[in-house]
């Protein structure tokens, strides 16, 4: 497999001294009128970054929480706290009711919690939460292009794949999940194509996904959202992949609200759907998709767009942030450990 | 039946003297910001009025299409036009290639057109046009209400009405087709609710729909395209009803885009989706959908919200203002002379 290499790295760790380091990460809200990284320097400032999507995309704020458990760990040991262990727990739990659906921030927060429990003095946690935080987010770019060779498989020479939302570099540390399927497929055949929905209502398939790849040169055409069965009737898609936010043990899989309705269409029009995430996104302890929590989110981003209203005053606004597509209308999950259908995924748990 | 007063009268001719009138519209391009009227005084005028969009609504700009005619003549007829019935016809056909989708235009230009093949002295024709103008326009509202009356009986109580885009009063005359059967259906039931799809790319649900519900006090819940299978999936939707821009004899219907993905998700939740439209709305010179001819819009609707970019530079679009719903997904075509299956609607030619 040739490689093809993003620009983008979403979030990163800085050292800044012994024991010392910020999360610098790309504002994604600035996204695509300014590319501008901020350093995110405690623990309430991470949180405030995943709640207002200053960070955004299962993967990326999986590891923005690793590493706001070692920023809590850094603020901890510098004012000397005396209930070191019993604070860090309650930051790492603040960490994970920033947002709600996608379970790798729950998973990573998980893993650090684990370091914690290991125990040891107030430095010996903090300096393992920092390598630990480290080694997740390298792990997360590795892991991203075993799911882009993996998927690259299922992409036919010159397909036009559709996207939703933005599972791409800044929806991880820095390849993507479904856009890294793209990428490792441009890699090899760069006469693929990309349709990408606009994802109302943040839109991020308009603002982060043409972003992404009119930087990497994959040509990409923006739809709104409702259009995708036109095109899909004209056949021009053959193919789409979207990310998910967390996937149930029986493979139905939440993602970015709008998700289900285009796996209803590429269903009614025989086209393969399918899901790529990394394994950390597999929530084995629930069974379906009816228990996975859906985040409500702010009314305002559906009746306003830049600051300016789109509706009449005295409207009524649901905003749902995720819905869920159910196994049956998945083609495969594609993986860092290979392709599974929906109803296997207990084959992946096994093997490892 | 009981009957709904709508306050919007959206085209209307104003005389303004013997032989002299204009056609004063709603400028829709405003709401819901400003409720403003505008006098259109000339074929010209018209013509940039429909092909920008300050009106707009198949039925609506049928009726704008016979008032440009009458317009036509009344300039002939004052700059004493030697060549009065051939620059008339040229008239008509300018304002039919004004937007090529909707069959209303076309239609209602074609009445106008015999009126002119009838013949007389130009100011008989001028006055002849302008009498079928009104009298058009007139009927446009009572076929509204028939269409509403009609519609109004497969409404279950206290349904919630799901609708794409604004086949509203200010689509039409003054009452509405999807939004007329929702208003006769309100009259008799005031616990039915609206569930408004935004409409992206010119977000006509958004602007339009939710502002008339609004000052007619029907309760209307804005979501945003992709989500109408979430509130599907839940439950929460029981009937979906929108408009028309051109049926084909085999009854697949165009609408504006995103219909046909509304559609496709409520036949999966078996939901059923009915179309709302007046006869005129019936091509049955075409065989299928494939026949209609989809307008391809300026990409800016598609790239640009209230004058500010929403994606990267460098993106490719395709903008089409319309798909087409094939007939097996159409429970039902509500129009001025009962509800008929797609596949019949030949009983409706018969009939009259």
């Amino acid at each position: 497999m040739s490689e093809f290499h993003s620009k983008i790295k979403t979030v990163e760790w800085i050292k800044t001294g012994e024991l010392e380091g910020v999360s610098r990460m790309v504002d994604q809200t600035l996204i695509p009128y300014e590319y501008k990284k901020i350093d995110i320097k405690t623990c309430g400032q991470m949180y405030n970054a995943i709640k207002t999507m200053i960070v955004r995309g299962a993967p990326a704020i999986g590891i923005s929480g690793a590493h706001g458990a070692a920023l809590c760990a850094i603020e901890l040991l510098k004012k000397n706290e005396q209930n070191f262990t019993a604070e860090l727990k309650k930051g790492i739990e603040y960490l994970n009711s920033s947002r709600p659906t996608a379970v790798n921030l729950s998973w990573a927060l998980n893993e650090q919690l684990k370091i914690v429990n290991l125990g040891g003095t107030k430095e010996e946690i903090t300096r393992a939460l920092i390598e630990n935080a480290i080694k997740l987010e390298n792990e997360d770019i590795e892991i991203n292009k075993k799911i882009g060779d993996y998927g690259a498989q299922i992409i036919p020479k010159g397909a036009a794949i559709l996207t939703h939302c933005n599972a791409g570099a800044l929806a991880t540390v820095g390849y993507g999940t479904a856009l890294g399927v793209v990428r490792s497929a441009f890699a090899n055949d760069n006469t693929i194509k990309v349709f990408a929905d606009e994802t109302r209502p943040r839109q991020q398939g308009a603002r982060i996904t043409t972003f992404e790849l009119v930087e990497d040169g994959i040509p990409v055409t923006l739809i709104t959202d409702g259009m995708c069965s036109y095109f899909m009737k004209k056949g021009m898609i053959d193919v789409v992949v979207v990310g998910a936010d967390r996937i149930a043990a029986n493979g139905d899989s939440a993602n970015k609200i709008g998700t289900y309705t285009v796996a209803i269409a590429a269903k009614y029009h025989n086209i393969p759907f399918y899901i790529a995430a990394p394994k950390s996104t597999i929530d084995m302890s629930i069974k379906t998709g009816d228990e996975i929590p859906i985040e409500l989110r702010d009314e305002k981003e559906v009746t306003m767009i830049n600051g300016k209203r789109i509706c009449a005053e005295g409207v009524n606004v649901i905003n749902p942030s995720f819905d869920v597509t159910p196994n049956e209308l998945i083609a495969g999950i594609i993986t860092e450990c290979g392709i599974f259908k929906p109803q296997e995924l207990e084959k992946l748990f096994m093997k490892s």
